[in-house]
């Protein structure tokens, strides 16, 4: 019932949170998760577009954004990877370019797991305020449960 | 971190999938368990309105019209209580009245839960269409984490 988490993460504080459930959840049945970085190509694109380009093409600059981008993210998955299987889990991890639900979603369902795991708001607060938060697309669209973990206990949700 | 649920029905299939997910819990810690049905108030408004009264007044009606639900879902949530305790849960009861998601966050804050495990869809189709779902409003407004189990594991979801 819960042997194969999707823990999708955006290395926010609440994504954060979460992880304390999905290593807690080895207690009941949890032996696999599925670590999952998004590279989101939409804030690539708006950077790339505003940004002035010293001395470089837009190509160049994009390139090396996105290289810097997913150096950085390799770092941390790293870090939760060996946070995860220090708590006893078996861990495969992806850092896939996209738009963050819809790869999240896809990745669920190629990867057959058995609950997704998500912190209940992201880094881009003005971006959720417009559009709406990753883990609410999440939950509408998944066919599977999710665990929402809100940012703050004690504190005041919207 | 998941030692009290709270698990609000209102007696759907998805509602009872959610269940299976509380019995499971009980493997990571769960001890107890707030079984909730609320009574929406208004449901038994919009009939009272709508309903021809065959020799009695509004208020007898209104009376009689909510002592069969009442009496209905007390039924039904001492059937989920006796699966609960046969699990090896300790289960309190609550049948108030009011609008679902109010009182679902109002208990699990005065309850002190560590979880709100509740289906996705309810009984009411329509209204949710128009209204947005119960799990999606108590997903927005919950200081807790929430496990939402959808409707069909295997089916399409809006």
């Amino acid at each position: 019932m819960f042997r194969k988490i999707l823990y999708p993460t955006d290395f926010s504080d609440c994504s954060a949170r979460a992880l304390e459930y999905v290593k807690k959840l080895r207690e009941a049945g949890t032996s696999e998760v599925v670590l999952v970085h998004v590279v989101d190509v939409r804030e690539i694109e708006a950077v790339v577009t505003s940004a002035a380009w010293l001395g470089e093409t837009a190509a160049e600059y994009e390139a090396r954004f996105q290289n810097e981008i997913r150096e950085d993210a390799k770092k941390r998955l790293d870090e939760v990877r060996h946070e995860l299987e220090g708590a006893g889990l078996k861990v495969s991890v992806k850092l896939p370019e996209g738009v963050p639900f819809k790869k999240i979603l896809k990745i669920a369902e190629d990867e057959d797991v058995s609950l997704i795991v998500i912190g209940s708001h992201g880094k881009s607060n003005v971006r959720e305020m417009l559009l709406g938060s990753v883990s609410e697309k999440v939950i509408r669209g998944s066919k599977r449960p999710v665990l929402v973990v809100k940012r703050d206990d004690t504190g005041i949700s919207w």
